[in-house]
């Protein structure tokens, strides 16, 4: 019985293999015939507030060195030469970005001639235009979620981390690109198009976050805004060489942001910074967390050398791609710093439920009975979409829907459901794994 | 026999009347399933400004009562007010606009004082803001043609015909949208997207000059030009209720438009006049005309009562549905009118060959040999599409053409090719009907 199973196993895990690797042969060969690279159509960068950390842009608005004015008219100016070209600024709101600078720049001459409140140099981001996911609601921004039913709609109110962010000084300057109801890891909607990346035309900047790490990446923003449920700051990060941080659950606030999210899918959701510079990503942070930012004690300094560090190279499943050998090097070179660093010991882990990843994230997504499904939330209340009808009308330029999103939900449709034995499995999984 | 025939004769004529009648059911089930309308989404219009025929703005101008610069305003508030409801302009260049309307000012303002050049003060256009179909060049302007592939072209020079409306005092202030390449009934295409027809967003505005028509019926722009090589300025003119013009050919430069057209196809091809009001036709057309505007005599009298007026009111053809009601008693009205003022007959004319009319037109658009076929030139240079490939791609959201251009191009396939003996008979035909 046990070669009888050894040998199943051995079987499935080859034709795994063999399956996986047809379809990276066939994968690689559409690539090369439909796919050219579209390399170096960026415009060279000429300005050097373009390339200043967000940071060290607005210490130099409060030494008295630059405007923010200055700033915002160097990002316009970057944004409307990039912006033909990627695609991932999807609304602009310079005028009023413009207006802001000046009210800013006034109020940085008036503390620094000692007239009036001085708290505004204290403020680490002062002035720096920052770019916000179209998801985010800005007040009278569109607000559509890349839904084409939602076409016209327009934000009521801010979203608690864009109130969050004009407090603190940032101003707001462009909506970033996202796909259908910002869950696809590309940035293709019906409403505004697909966003492309910098780094080559032809691929994709990742998602959902991707027209903010598309923009990033080619210096038409420094600091922006993403939110990642599945991987949406991080998978763009990735993709875009920028850098990302998905917050812990709770701390900054994912009010006004949609779709709409409660109760435990919550606890997945993080609204969190992107930025062109590491050095940014903590002043970011520490703007988001607003009220909650000492439960981060991020000025409290870390004991790196007593700390263990744990590393996964590969998922050991049959039926995925291996990693990028760059990235496993790049990650290598990493550790061996800070083990060389900190005298601190490595070990690499296997853990062999992450072969389970999308599953026990759908099971995480349906904790709770009656959540809204992605059919259903895409069809914008009208029922749930029948991806079978949906793919004949592409044909006919009738559907209002990506294929990925169609695709999605036929996905959700094999999905174990809430309550099933499946679902209940997964739950369990996901708590062990956890531990 | 010859009751046989007539026998065969009524079977396939009441065959074909049966199969229309099928169609026009489904297309209206369809629509009323599908299609719900979307009525008054238009704002009202507030703005004097927009509803006063371009020969008065002008006017005004001239007397001192308005400036050029007020008049831009007024539009440049229209259109971002109903732009992201018709998505009729792809592109503005309202600070360009502003900067030639204040500089218009500053000239009528000095030949009103006696300085300088006073021959402005007789331009009946002078100062007034004109939209531009995407098809033709302006400067340094998106000029793609509606096709994916030539998303970032920008045009080298100018179009003959915006030269002479900057001549003439005319300032352009916006790029309208098209079907892809300009040969569709709608103006929807894979760069800029559709447009809707502001009576009823629900439906095209016509096409290819379908964003002009969509922009000037709701009050976005007062005149604008457009081209037609088979109905393009007629059909949208026609369903959103504005004038259109399409000029004797050789009239008109059509140097500098997309796609190139030359030898006999040129002699199906005008560009002409788009106005929201009829009196502001002429003027644009005299403006249009340039050197060649003699040849016109626009402004000889024409003794009204020496012609002779013929309509027609049907095509006779079993397969073509039946024109609206209310459009044949418009024009009945239209013709009692001129019969009863200048004692004239109207005589009602059937004209057999106009149920082939597409085949006609086709043959004509292919009357010399090695033309370009629409399969190639919607392909960008790469060897003709392949109709059934491109079906199956739109599925993946991998297709860069619309359904209907894929459609036309397997239409293609199926017309008499150059040479045919079909395509003789058809030139013929023409002939004939022509006389």
């Amino acid at each position: 019985m046990t070669i009888v199973k050894s040998m199943k196993k051995i079987v499935i895990y080859v034709a795994s293999r063999c399956l996986c690797k047809i379809l990276e042969a066939l994968a690689f060969i559409l690539f090369i015939l439909f796919n050219r690279p579209k390399r170096s159509a960026i415009p060279p960068i000429v300005d050097r507030n373009l390339v200043t950390p967000a940071v060290k842009l607005s210490q130099q608005m409060r030494d008295g060195q630059l405007t923010s004015e200055q700033v915002v008219q160097s990002f316009i100016k970057r944004i409307k030469s990039v912006n033909p070209i990627i695609n991932a600024v999807v609304f602009d709101r310079f005028e009023k970005a413009l207006d802001e600078a000046r009210e800013i720049d006034r109020r940085i001459a008036a503390a620094r001639a000692g007239n009036g409140d001085t708290s505004i140099l204290k403020m680490p981001l002062v002035g720096v235009p920052v770019s916000v996911k179209e998801t985010i609601a800005i007040e009278g921004h569109p607000y559509t979620g890349g839904l084409k039913a939602r076409k016209l709609t327009r934000a009521a109110k801010n979203a608690d981390a864009v109130d969050l962010l004009q407090k603190n000084g940032l101003i707001p300057i462009a909506l970033t690109n996202i796909p259908e109801l910002a869950m696809w890891w590309d940035s293709n909607n019906p409403v505004y198009g697909a966003t492309n990346n910098p780094y080559d035309l032809s691929r994709i900047p990742g998602g959902s976050s991707g027209g903010e790490a598309a923009l990033l990446a080619s210096a038409g923003s420094v600091v922006g805004i993403g939110s990642d449920i599945a991987g949406s700051i991080r998978i763009p990060a990735n993709f875009c060489g920028v850098f990302g941080h998905k917050p812990t659950p709770k701390i900054v606030s994912t009010e006004g942001m949609f779709p709409y999210c409660n109760g435990e899918r919550e606890m997945l959701l993080g609204l969190g910074p992107m930025t062109r510079y590491a050095c940014d990503l903590v002043p970011m942070l520490k703007v988001l967390a607003g009220p909650k930012v000492d439960q981060l004690k991020l000025d409290e300094p870390v004991d790196m050398s007593s700390l263990k560090l744990y590393y996964i190279e590969d998922f050991n499943d049959p039926l995925a791609s291996g990693c990028n050998t760059d990235i496993i090097e790049g990650m290598r070179s990493a550790i061996k710093y800070l083990v060389d660093k900190f005298k601190i010991s490595a070990e690499k882990v296997y853990l062999d439920e992450l072969k389970f990843g999308f599953l026990l994230w759908a099971a995480e997504a349906n904790k709770e009975p009656n959540l809204p499904k992605f059919a259903e939330l895409i069809n914008n209340g009208n029922g749930e979409l029948n991806p079978i009808v949906e793919l004949f009308k592409k044909i006919f330029d009738v559907s209002d829907h990506t294929f990925n999103s169609i695709f999605f939900v036929a996905l959700e449709k094999f999905s174990p459901s809430y309550g099933s034995s499946t679902n209940k499995m997964l739950i369990r999984k996901a708590a062990q794994l956890r531990k």
